[in-house]
């Protein structure tokens, strides 16, 4: 029997980015989709305290079963492992997002919550993500190298604690895979104010994001820009261990 | 001049961890707040895009201005500065939150959202977090530790990409400060399911977290059940670099 695969996103069980994975990864795995009922980008690891959450199936046949969720795509996981699979998943799949998870924005990335708590789960998980935000962007180009990389990993495994975040160029054609680090960068002007027709204002979160290195080929954002999908291991351990050991001489007198 | 250090938090503007947070730093530095209008808990590094976000001032006076925020802990960070701080703020901190960020978890704080921001905007920032969820609890034991290390933080700095994540615990005496690192564990029956009244069912988010490592005292949420103040160092760059230098191998011939 195939092995079973856990698949949710940030842009909602509609999307083109998630049928194109459904159809991607159909010759590899039975599909299980938990997934959001409408956008929820930016969504990080967010998840739902104060309001009930809800369930329902959309589809189910050939061996990939679709359920809508009103929750966050955290919520998307955590639901599928308390009531929807009947058996552990081999993999935890977030994706294909519409727009590109790189550099450190990865952290607001609701593609990168799905794997994070897949990854929580000790489950392997892979997000994966096209640099085009065009709701009719073709997804074709991708297959191949989504089925590759499953299968590695359906394959291999990944180390305990660690995930993969996988990008694509919006282009056509890739020069290469390339194994990334995330880059840095910084937003600026994130908040356009407006006037309220009934007064007073508001404002519209936007902003332009600078990129803080423009040369290492190994930064996730420039290896994009260069044409090549970025392939970025992630660890759910957030640890900087440099600094414990320099923090421990600091504050060694105080225990 | 005394120095700027810009607050948020999760729990809302008008929380008692926020108002201790600010009666401790007051003799330190001039503050401004700029926080959510309700508790925003779990919302992690989650950002507003599909709605406006509105902010106003609560209160200003004697170097501490007050702003209401209608969006998450990192809208509010990223609005103080788009359009409220005239100035760099030397510090950037969130907290003291209404429960602990330890272990994994820390992965779904909006207190560290708040961090990460500061973070990532190159301020040295720094989370506190008390391990009660006690709406009254008592917040005096921890104002000499947040004095202790802010003051190090505004004369130090702390090196770029990396924050502080600080759990007090709820013990009123503490054996002293243990740097940590990030705990592993895992939440168990994470859903509980209940009819509904008209039909159908629903679910709350709730479940069991169980510590996947009871020994290692340098584990935080650890070092906090012996009774230690928790300092873990967290880097934003996310990257596993030891499986990068693995899978470069494996991929290299795609290049």
């Amino acid at each position: 029997m195939k092995p079973l695969i856990l698949i949710s996103n940030d842009d909602g069980y509609q999307s083109g980015g998630l049928q194109s994975l459904i159809e991607a990864l159909r010759p590899l795995a039975r599909l299980v989709v938990v997934a959001p009922d409408k956008g929820r980008s930016g969504m990080a690891c967010a998840c739902t305290f104060s309001v009930p959450v809800y369930k329902w199936l959309v589809a189910d046949n050939d061996d990939v079963a679709v359920w809508g969720c009103s929750g966050t795509p955290v919520d998307c996981v955590k639901l599928a492992f308390a009531d929807v699979l009947t058996e552990q998943p081999a993999m935890v799949i977030g994706g294909i997002n519409h727009g590109d998870n790189s550099a450190v924005n990865a952290h607001y990335s609701g593609t990168m919550g799905v794997v994070y708590e897949g990854c929580m789960k000790g489950i392997p998980s892979v997000a994966f993500s096209l640099d085009s935000h065009d709701p009719f962007a073709d997804f074709t180009p991708l297959v191949p190298w989504i089925q590759k990389i499953t299968s590695y990993v359906l394959e291999r495994g990944l180390p305990k604690g660690t995930c993969l975040n996988v990008n694509f160029p919006a282009t056509p054609t890739y020069k290469g895979l390339r194994v990334c680090r995330m880059a840095w960068g910084q937003w600026k002007n994130e908040f356009e104010r407006r006037d309220h027709p009934r007064g007073g204002d508001y404002y519209w979160l936007t902003g332009k994001f600078e990129l803080g290195e423009l040369s290492d080929a190994d930064a996730d954002r420039v290896a994009l820009n260069e044409g090549y999908i970025a392939v970025t291991p992630f660890r759910l351990d957030a640890t900087d261990y440099a600094l414990k050991t320099e923090l421990e001489k600091v504050f060694s007198a105080h225990e």
